[in-house]
């Protein structure tokens, strides 16, 4: 576990980049989330680095020499530490390196932000006991949770190549469905389009095909942590899920935020693991004392809708759940420990989604399906409109920040996307 | 569709390498399957094609420029084509470009075979109803095929990282397992390891984001197809895989063997697509006429076993089932239209599995699973050792090969793995 806290999160350190000063920003110095960027002229992404309304190109500031993101997950993680160590101290008021520094810095608005690094495989999880009890009663009100999630962080593999930055729309999906009053399955648009509030966590440090990683020295192959919407089509889901799991209801589109903030950012923001009384200590290969003591991550979950019509009224959007990833059933430690036991590999690039991180009550539900209890109870917005399921036009922007006595909040951007009609369909009228 | 059977079939056609000619090498002139491949003085992979016992280096045959297997799979059709007409002319009989081609081979022993391509995403479907049916019953017994299962190909993202070239051994996964009279679960050695006797079909051409693949063009998006073991580890699948699918129980390793294939060279071997009387009719989106005449594929299909002590005898192995792909339930094309029908990119390098490929009677069961169903009727093996589970030492082969009246017999090569003990686990003692 890499839980020391150092210099570089001293609350009382300035930047000369003034913005970052700003209480408001998601990018104090202490900081510091690495991310994928280019300008109208680059040809292939810049690596960089947010601070305040800025991004810090790490070649042009002789940081690094490369743009390949991977390659610098790849490190281990003291060389990581000194690399954030280096970033931070040519951003602190008085640096010599100011001018160096200075050159290589573009204003966020004017570059676009990409992934933050080549995606290798993409495992979701669905570490939130809140979740997965609140969507078991809609299917088993007896027996909500199954046997082995109190056992297993329960996981299964998404799709990579759909996997698109913020800000990018994507049409609604098409597919097969089956309600229960038809008699067949006929294709159409998803009627029952949905968000689900997910933390990404990239993974940095591999390891070797055959050989497993220890709670111990799991957070050294984790680089950083980002915002995920896995958007789900429930009824495609419900009619294709069983036996072998959620496959075109999820891989049409998957949104990731531009900023990976590190483990190391993280530090002072740890939260103790607990379990509620009565339920099973873990296995032994998922506990340890670092974890027990501070394996959980406090951070601040937002999920807000902006509808179409809100947009044309320039209004920002609703904010219509919230969470936080600190009430997760199982830590991020957790989930590469148990990846791995069989002997996986991990590469530098991999991603991990959270699943759905919903809190413990109804109003903290991090999808639709939750909200809106399978569409019979439609949210209402402020501004009159219902919501039981995405609609067109509908944008879902998700927002996280770390907030503790004694530390400079920092945040993580946000993540956002929007529903876009379906493609035409080639469908022969009934 | 592309059914286009040209010179490049003929069965007439001789080779200048000897071996090609033998009657029975998987690699006459009629097939010229691709691959990659090093020498002990590569640093990198090079592409390449098997000629009878050889392998031609194609850049070093001047046929390509590079050795980015990759994209030379993204080719257009009519390219692709080209290239294979090419190689086809240099290596035949009275070829001018023979001694240019002499250059380029090497002997196919004196040389590693890796994975065929960088594998991207990888998706397994469960295309036999005879494997589907199988184990259904041993589920559920009153019921084994679920309502969706003729309705649409059921597929399910699988783990790109552990994907391991042919001859790669692997160790015996550890996981969570619970026994039925187990109270809780335990940390331990796969008991029930398992292969699954498939099909891998690599992507070539991509689709864009948001952009469906009709049937009608669905097949020029494959470049190839190889043979695939997806090993798999029962004990720990019962009990991990509800409700979101298999998940540690696969993504230990999986085995694809060195040559694709072309769709091109498979053009002779096509067969009719066609459903047992009374079931239903594939969505529109599912059907085209040529995918009737000739959606399937004639592959028949082996599995070999070879045990320690077979090995230490210089026993070759002993054939333990043979089914032929023909008898899948859904088409590669199908596979593709149904995998982008909401919108989902393929890209190049991307890897379908068939799903194991059972054929209609029970010792056509393509894993240990049916064939000692569930582990209750160990296999008999002709040197007095019996199989329940593969144990460890034991190496299975997977071989494939098509054979028509008017066509010269082209293979597959073969898909080796074998099985390590599990490496200590860290467990104490109960």
């Amino acid at each position: 576990m890499s839980l020391a806290i150092d210099g570089t999160h001293d609350p009382a350190l300035q930047s000369w980049v003034e913005s970052a000063n700003d209480t408001g920003s998601d990018f104090p110095i202490q900081n510091l989330p690495f991310g994928r960027f280019r300008g109208e002229d680059d040809a292939d992404w810049r690596i960089g680095v947010a601070i305040g309304d800025q991004v810090l190109d790490l070649r042009a500031a002789k940081v690094i020499d490369s743009c390949d993101m991977n390659r610098l997950m790849r490190l281990l993680p003291e060389v990581r530490r000194s690399v954030r160590q280096a970033i931070s101290e040519g951003l602190r008021v008085g640096s010599t390196q100011q001018n160096t520094f200075k050159a290589a810095l573009r204003p966020q608005s004017e570059v676009e932000l990409g992934l933050p690094c080549q995606i290798g495989d993409y495992t979701d999880f669905y570490t939130s006991v809140h979740h997965a009890t609140t969507i078991g009663k809609q299917l088993r009100p007896d027996n909500p949770l199954l046997p082995n999630y109190k056992w297993i962080p329960i996981g299964y593999h998404g799709r990579a190549s759909s996997i698109v930055p913020s800000g990018q729309s994507f049409r609604r999906p098409i597919g097969q469905t089956k309600a229960a009053d038809q008699a067949v399955p006929s294709l159409g648009p998803c009627r029952r389009l949905d968000y689900e509030l997910e933390i990404g966590v990239l993974i940095g440090r591999p390891n070797v095909l055959g050989e497993s990683i220890a709670m111990a020295s799991a957070e050294d192959h984790v680089f950083g942590v980002g915002l995920f919407n896995d958007w789900s089509a429930r009824d495609i889901q419900a009619w294709e899920y069983q036996p072998l799991g959620p496959f075109l209801s999820k891989n049409f589109a998957s949104t990731l935020s531009p900023w990976m903030v590190t483990v190391d950012a993280l530090a002072p923001f740890r939260a103790p693991f607990s379990r509620p009384e009565g339920d099973p200590e873990p296995l032994d290969y998922l506990q340890s004392t670092a974890n027990r003591e501070q394996g959980a991550f406090n951070i601040e979950l937002e999920v807000w809708l902006q509808t179409e019509r809100m947009r044309q009224e320039g209004h920002p959007g609703e904010r219509i759940s919230q969470s936080n990833y600190r009430d997760a059933y199982w830590t991020v430690a957790q989930l590469v420990a148990h990846h791995t036991v069989n002997g996986c590999n991990l590469r530098a690039g991999d991603l991990f989604g959270s699943g759905t991180l919903s809190g413990p009550n109804p109003e903290q539900g991090g999808s639709l399906m939750e909200l809106s209890v399978g569409g019979k109870q439609p949210l209402h917005l402020t501004n009159g409109e219902t919501r039981s399921w995405l609609e067109d036009g509908d944008s879902i922007v998700l927002r996280g920040y770390c907030q503790q006595e004694g530390f400079r909040r920092i945040g993580f951007g946000e993540c956002r996307g929007t529903v876009l009609p379906a493609a035409v369909s080639e469908r022969k009228a009934p």
